[in-house]
């Protein structure tokens, strides 16, 4: 952060919502904060339970964004590197100093394939997943044009119904392709099971990556009879890393929404009925938004709408309160519904988002706050990489 | 934009989807895209339709939030300014060059008012909305202390159930506060029926509108009497802008998506029973968006998700095929059914997004092509401007 922008030099609000030092109650809305000591808490129990199931940990950058954040996920819930979905975040992680990405996806681009393999260049060892043999050849091209080494994992789609192949035959067959072109090594499998990890129930969440595993062993097995060793078996979500973890094939987590929860994660229930974000993960993240408008008694205007937040997963939960309600959003604008009439101009909400990965993506600053004080200011460094 | 970044140095791909003199082809994807022509076309469209019913036409920034976009509108559609919803907007716009700024909602923060106070200092007219008396003294006060005059607007609640009163008597004590304070200025009466733009039936948003202008024919004869001349009664959208026009008492125009057009707005009905992006208004901005996996024989998956675009009012629509349809959209996939198998990678869909603000607000880039090159590459300059 020091290094990028020297923040004390700016005027608060121009592009930054507040400043180090600076009380909670002065920062500028609508923004994101952090709850560091929740963030903290998550981060750290995320890592010792990957480290006492015997798991790396790969956490997923696409939902943050954040150098900042990966390397606190780095040093004290002892992550092993990132995942990310898009080569121009890659960039932004492995400039930002993390020595091990794996874009979880396909690369087809011939512009994106040649940056992908420049990014050795950058200190970083860049994975990348491939589904379809006919990508071999040009990831391989790239990588001998620039004499680096990109690592790929075939990808296994075991029931998102996105990319990936869906047999062991055609595992082996890219497999085999991968670990005979130059410049590339076949370094394992991505198999995340994606469609699930929001169901509430437990046992269908069980029963789903249960297919998962099944079809990830019979590919291993299938891989290593052949001769192929898989170095990486990476999935796993924050609505399934237990069962990951257990399988005995698996040996990288990939998890994101844990670190900052969501209200759309938060609602899916433990295996013991509880939801979530009720004891497993505590909210990290919030919208900070003011009231703007009250000229109604019985609802209050606040200064957060479909510009600070996506609401595709549903509407924003209000933190701690039963009295007042988000009940609709719109472009700059949110009603709260305050039959009480409590609330009053500039009072200020945290706003738990629906859905946490696109509702980063419209920001450009973290706020970390600990007891009432912002303690760090950073950048969302990879927002808005897509390409 | 040649002044703020010398793109020509810049390699493509890291921070710019495209260069100008690029073919079409060779654009980066997920991006936004402008046609040209269609956006002069339906520029100047509303521009002559403005004036030739006697009124001046405010556009929107805040659905675009490109200065270079407002500035064709100055030029090419007689915009005789912009309305914005956030300081923090205005102050981009009003840096960029345009003279004529309304933040056409309430501001209420005190470093906001201290923002908005400064903005004359930036060479631009500011002009704010109020709905609560007690607003007054804060604007004043700023104003009064930077030595600059800020022009207020009394907002009336016609329809949209958000900010702004629904009385003539609270427009009048509001109305007359301002005028009595210190360096504000009473200028008007902001009334835009946000509620009804987006109503199917030409009927039904007639029937919307005519109240709203009765209530705004009530305030401006009310104000009146009271020796308050009404210098802006503004208000209109792309859904109702024929009823302002032809009230006799709106005499601002503040229509912004008409401009570039989305799917959720292209499917209300004209007075003819026609939708109005068959004929009233072209679609202007397309998320281009490439196929990266086909491993399901019938399903592309596109590299355009939650990242690229606002789902909030629909999925988005791909332009001018009906062989291929966008069915579903996680953070950085769309899939896309494609039942004959005619999608291959690498292919790019034209996106007509569903809901236009919120999506251009996730995009750092509008890259304006015409004949099949790139022409303007500009930057979306208040992305992310949210206070």
């Amino acid at each position: 952060m020091k290094d990028v922008i020297d923040i004390e030099t700016l005027e608060v609000g121009y592009d930054i919502p507040a400043l180090p030092g600076m009380d909670e109650a002065d920062i500028q809305t609508p923004c994101l904060i952090l709850d560091l000591d929740a963030l903290e808490r998550n981060i750290k129990k995320m890592g010792d339970y990957a480290a006492s199931h015997g798991m790396r940990h790969r956490v997923h950058g696409k939902m943050h964004k954040s150098v900042d954040v990966a390397k606190l996920q780095e040093s004290l819930g002892g992550a092993v590197g990132v995942c990310c979905q898009k080569v121009s975040e890659a960039e932004v992680f492995a400039r930002g100093g993390i020595k091990d990405v794996l874009v979880s996806n396909q690369v087809r681009d011939p512009a994106k394939i040649d940056r992908l393999a420049r990014i050795p260049k950058l200190g970083a060892r860049a994975i990348c997943c491939v589904d379809d043999l006919a990508n071999v050849a040009d990831l391989s091209a790239a990588a001998v044009k620039h004499g680096t080494t990109i690592e790929c994992l075939v990808e296994i789609d075991c029931g998102a119904g996105r990319c990936g192949v869906t047999t062991t035959p055609a595992v082996i067959e890219i497999a085999k392709a991968i670990d005979a072109a130059p410049g590339l090594k076949f370094s394992g499998i991505q198999a995340y099971q994606g469609a699930m990890q929001h169901l509430d129930s437990y046992d269908e969440r069980m029963a789903k990556t249960t297919i998962a595993i099944n079809m990830v062993r019979d590919a291993v097995e299938g891989l290593k009879a052949e001769g192929l060793e898989c170095d990486i078996v990476g999935g796993g979500g924050t609505g399934s890393y237990y069962f990951e973890s257990n399988s005995g094939v698996y040996n990288e987590l990939q998890c994101g929404s844990y670190a900052f929860m969501d209200a759309d994660y938060g609602r899916i229930l433990d295996k013991d009925g509880n939801r979530i974000d009720r004891g497993e993960w505590e909210n990290a993240l919030f919208i900070l938004t003011s009231v703007m408008s009250h000229a109604k008694a019985d609802k209050a205007i606040v200064d957060a709408g479909l510009k600070a937040q996506s609401v595709d997963s549903g509407l924003p939960v209000i933190f701690g309160r039963d009295d007042v309600k988000y009940v609709k959003c719109s472009d700059e604008h949110g009603v709260v519904a305050d039959p009480e009439g409590v609330l009053k101009v500039n009072d200020k909400l945290r706003l738990v988002p629906g859905h946490c990965d696109p509702t980063c993506n419209v920001h450009d600053w973290y706020v970390g706050v600990r007891n009432g004080k912002v303690e760090v200011v950073w950048p969302v460094s990879a927002r808005g990489k897509a390409y």
